[in-house]
Order: C-alpha cells, then structure tokens, then sequence
C-alpha cells in the first residue's frame, strides 16, 4: 500500500562537491558530513529546485499501545503505566514533552491501543484494540488490525506533511514492547532470542529469564506462520510498532526525513525495511539505547547513530534530543562559507 | 592568581531525590541524569537559594595563536591559515560561527597572539606575541607571558559573567597546535609522544614521524625545566593553550560552567585541573574528538563526553553543538512531573 522510492543520486557529486568546498579540512565535521549529504539527497529528492536544505514543522509521533505478554511478568511496570503516561504526555510533564518543547517539535499523542480509551482532550485515537492478545499464547492481532495501523499511521503523517512537515520523528510508550521488538528482531534476523532480548527499563535476571522463555514460546508457536514481515507484525507485533512501521513508509513514500529513536522505534525501522528497501534512504538514527540487541540491529541497517547517551526511556527522547545535530548538518551546508568566499587557502 | 573553591554537596541528596522522583525509570535518561546533577551541584554552589537551573548568555570564546613549530613541517597548512580562518570568523562564515547562531552562543574571537595583528573590528587583541617560539629549538614563551595569558582571560571571563553569562565554552584555532597540546599532554602525563601525538587535521605518515620526533626533541631539551605546569605552558605551550587554561580557571573561580571542546582545550583543561583539582568540578566535556590521545586524556580526568562524532576541526564546534544537550538536563531538572505530581506508579 507504500510507494517507496530511492533517494535520487543525481545531485551526489554536487552535493558532495559543496560539503567540501566549506571551509574546514575535508571530512572534519564528520558525521555531520553524513548527515548533511543525506539531509540533502533526501530533500532534493523531493524538490529537485530546492536552493537550500530546511527543516520546517518538525513532528514527533508518539504511539502508545498495550501488550498482552505485559500481564505475564517481563516487565518492571503493569501495563496501567502505558495509560498513567499517556496522561502525562498529555499534561506535558513527561521527558518527551520536555525535549519537544525545547527543540520545537510538534508533538502528537496517539493512542494506537492502550487497555482502555482515556477520553482526554489532545489523543488521536487509532485504536486498534484494547491492547494485543499475549503472544505466546496467540497471534498478537490479526492481519487486518495490521493494515488498518498502517493506514491511520498513513493519515497522521500525510495530516503533518500538508501542513508543512519535512520531518517526522517517531516515540512509543507501551509497557511489554521491549518483549515485542525483541521477538520481531528475533524473527526478521532469524537470531536466537538471547541476542535481542534485554533488560528493558530494568528488569532482574529472574524476569529476564522469563522473558526470554515467553519469547521462545512465542516463537516456536507462530514460526510456521511467519512468512512476511507483515506477517511478523501481526503475530509477534505491538499495535504502536506497527504504526510505526506504518508511518515510517508514510513518510518515505512522501520522500521526508524520519528520525528513528531507540529499540522500538528500530524494530519498526527493520520492519519497514523489508518491506521497502528503499526506506532506509529517509532513516536517521538517533540514539543508540542501552537495550541490549539494539547495536545488533543498527549494525544490520548499516546505521550510525548521532548520540549514545545511555538512555533507556523511550518516548522518542533520543529522536528528540538528536534534533539540534541535524539541524547543524543542515545549517553548516546552507551557511558555512566556501575557501573561495573567505579567502582561505584550501589545503587538503 | 586564581581561588577556585570545590562545589558544594551540601545539596547532593536534594538534587539525586528530584532526579529520581521524575516520571522516569530511575537512570533512564543515563548521561542526561549526571549532567543535571553537574550543573546543579555548580549552580547551587553559585547561589543556594537558586530555584530553577538556569543557562544564560553562554559565551564561546575562540583564542587564536600561532605557533613557531609549525614552520617546521608539522601540519597540513601553513601558519597564514591561522589568520586567514580568524578573519573568517569575524565575517561570520567558519562552521563555529554556524553553530553559534544556531545555539544562541555569544562568540567572541581572542586574537592571543596571531603573526600579525589582523586590525579587523571584531577581535579582542590580547596578544602575547606574534606567535611564539619554535619549541623543538627554544622555550614557546616566557613565563613572564604566561602570566599575562592567564590575566588576559580573566579579564575576559570577568566581561562575560559581568554581562550574566553563566556558561563558557571553549575554542582555537592555531596550525600547529595539536603539537603543543600532544607535548603538554606528554609532560603532564608522563607519557610517550607517540601515545600522545596524532593526525591533527590530517597529516600523513611522514608528517606524523616528523611531528613526533620534533615533539621528542622539546621534551628532551626541556625535560629539566618542566617543573610545574606553568612551566610546561612556557617551554610547550601555545598562547592559545595558556588563555584557554586561564579562561577555565577564572570560570571555575567564578563557579560557572564550562564547555570543554576537544583535543586542544582538553590539554588546557589538564593544566587547569593540575593547577587547581577543585576545576575539574566545573568542566563538562562536550566531545570525544577523532585526535589519537583524546580519549586517554578524557580517561585521565574522569571525562564522559557529551557527543562522539567524529569531528576533528576545533574552533569550539563540539562545544557549541553539545549545548542543546545540557540544556536539555537543565530543563528536564527543572519541567518534568514527578510521579506525584503527575500520578504515575512508581515501580522502581
């Protein structure tokens, strides 16, 4: 339902030529080089006019969604947490809300089906349930509850690109999701479960031994089911991963920078992948997090993440506080003076 | 010439029970959670009746100089690249001065002792010299000049604060300066150059086999008088190096914070901490840079920096993009619910 085109490569020596015309030595603001050059791909991809790089109305989507799994013992908090944060992301009193504040993001709250709707002013409500079934004992949703997430992610994104978006960066909150990432990892890398799974906000070894088991079940259950990523999805999945997912297509479709924040938001990063190579054009990788496994799957996306602040909150805090660094990339390629332009002597 | 006083941990418990009673997993915002606690150990060191964390009018200050060793082969430019970037400072157009605007810094540019004086608006002269001597062949500088580098940056600091700046950041800019840094670093740590030496901005092999050998040639024909580490300013220093380790010590005497850059002000900072340990409670680090030497300098002072990407440029650019990030600990310190405030479970 996603067109997913690749960024045109058409202006690379242009682009590349500038980057180094600045005046510094050749590759000395390094990542941000990276950075720049991809910011750059991305939006004369979608303009090929464009005279300088900008990003406008930034968006940060928040999905929050319940897991069946949480009511067996994986995580340190009882799924009642997902809703108690929801609330509190609509207050503003959360990290989230914090960063977005500083950082000038416009921040939505989705509800994509936590236990029971909250019914406060400032949710979108695409709910695609009253949280998933447990995994280990049935498919999380169906097919269908999947094609609907991606459509009402399809309609967020679409809603922030027309009213003047360029970028979209992406958080979650759903106690139990560390189990459902790590389950779709495990499927998608065909690994062992203890290579994905980990600690989420703090859990003891006991309850990651369990975790791991339930894991293991899970997969063992569904294994012979597991023929697509969609499918994945929809056995293994969280109803905000797969929003996520789903936006992260949205938003490559319309050819926009979409700012991946931790271990979730990678999973759905992964997901979307397979589904559409091309995606991986339009991705930027915030925060590498403390999750174990989260290396292992930025590894395989070929990602280098702009922070590694041992953060281990979710929430799209990484994508968040990740801002300010891309909007360096963009500022030094718009501003930054030529050797010509200043009269330095170009060296390198 | 300088009284720099340790924070106080009068508050410490106070300070570790807000940041824990924040609705957050205990720790999940990592490096975030440090960070607010620095800054809060600082300010409340300042005035302890201080309410919220604050950053007001950071400054940048920029020290430009020119070294006599660079005549000799050690770098990839000549010594006029000096000059000719602190023009381009002034004009606006360098990667600091990008950064700067973004971050809303105050960038002020310390011609500390150029070749020449450049006679432009815009630059405070606090020249110690035009340039100092080739340290292979005789002392850098005098420690008569030393002297009048750390009242220099008083004086400059003082303005700064006057003006109710809270924050200072610091940058360079002086070919050759990677081989002071390496050499005082050496001194200091009693370490072999090679362990010390690096690429600067991108020398080849050769170069690198020269720079060190050079290197060699000032600790063995200074070895007897690098007595303290005034000395090692003199006889290894750059005028740069001794203004930004004056600047360090006249913040941390005036309990503000300072922003650390990268391979260069790293060295200022060691011989401000060695002069002063209380110092090393004011310094946040902001960069681990790609000069080999960088990291085993951190590693000696206790440094986590704030960002590693790969950046090799100085001019204070790691410093300036590290802003946004300190400033995000200042406001989830003072913004964020506690669980109380916003009735969330508190599981762990």
């Amino acid at each position: 339902m996603f067109a997913v085109d690749h960024v045109s490569h058409k202006f690379d020596d242009i682009i590349q030529h500038k980057i180094d015309q600045k005046t510094k030595p050749k590759g000395a603001l390094g990542q941000l080089e990276l950075l720049a050059k991809q910011v750059a791909q991305v939006q004369l991809s979608r303009d090929p006019k464009a005279k300088k790089l900008h990003i406008t109305q930034p968006g940060l989507l928040v999905f929050a969604a319940d897991h069946g799994i949480a009511q067996y013992g994986v995580s340190i908090a009882p799924s009642e947490v997902t809703s108690q944060m929801v609330a509190n992301f609509v207050n503003g009193g959360a990290a989230v809300n914090v960063f977005c504040r500083q950082m000038g993001f416009n921040l939505e709250v989705i509800d994509a089906g936590i236990l029971a709707p909250l019914g406060l002013d400032g949710i979108t409500e695409h709910r695609l349930g009253n949280g998933t079934a447990a995994m280990h004992l049935a498919p999380a949703m169906s097919l269908e509850q999947v094609k609907q997430g991606f459509e009402a992610a399809h309609e967020v994104v679409e809603r922030h690109v027309l009213s003047g978006c360029n970028l979209i960066a992406l958080g979650e909150m759903g106690i139990g999701n560390t189990s459902s990432a790590a389950a779709i990892m495990a499927a998608l890398l065909e690994l062992d479960v203890t290579s994905c799974v980990g600690r989420g906000t703090g859990i003891d070894d006991k309850t990651l031994a369990l975790k791991t088991a339930l894991l293991n079940e899970a997969l063992k259950l569904h294994r012979p089911k597991l023929t697509s990523p969609v499918h994945i999805l929809a056995y293994l999945g969280g109803f905000e991963i797969v929003q996520m997912t789903g936006a992260i297509l949205a938003a490559a479709e319309q050819k926009i920078l979409v700012l991946i924040d931790g271990f979730i938001s990678t999973a759905a990063a992964l997901v979307a992948v397979r589904l559409h190579p091309a995606a991986r054009d339009y991705l930027v990788f915030a925060h590498e997090s403390e999750e174990q496994g989260h290396k292992l799957m930025l590894s395989h996306l070929g990602a280098q993440p702009i922070l590694s602040l041992g953060l281990r909150l979710g929430e799209g805090t990484g994508a968040a506080l990740a801002l300010p660094i891309v909007q360096a990339a963009v500022n030094f390629y718009n501003e930054m003076a030529s050797f010509e332009d200043a009269g330095v002597e170009n060296v390198v």
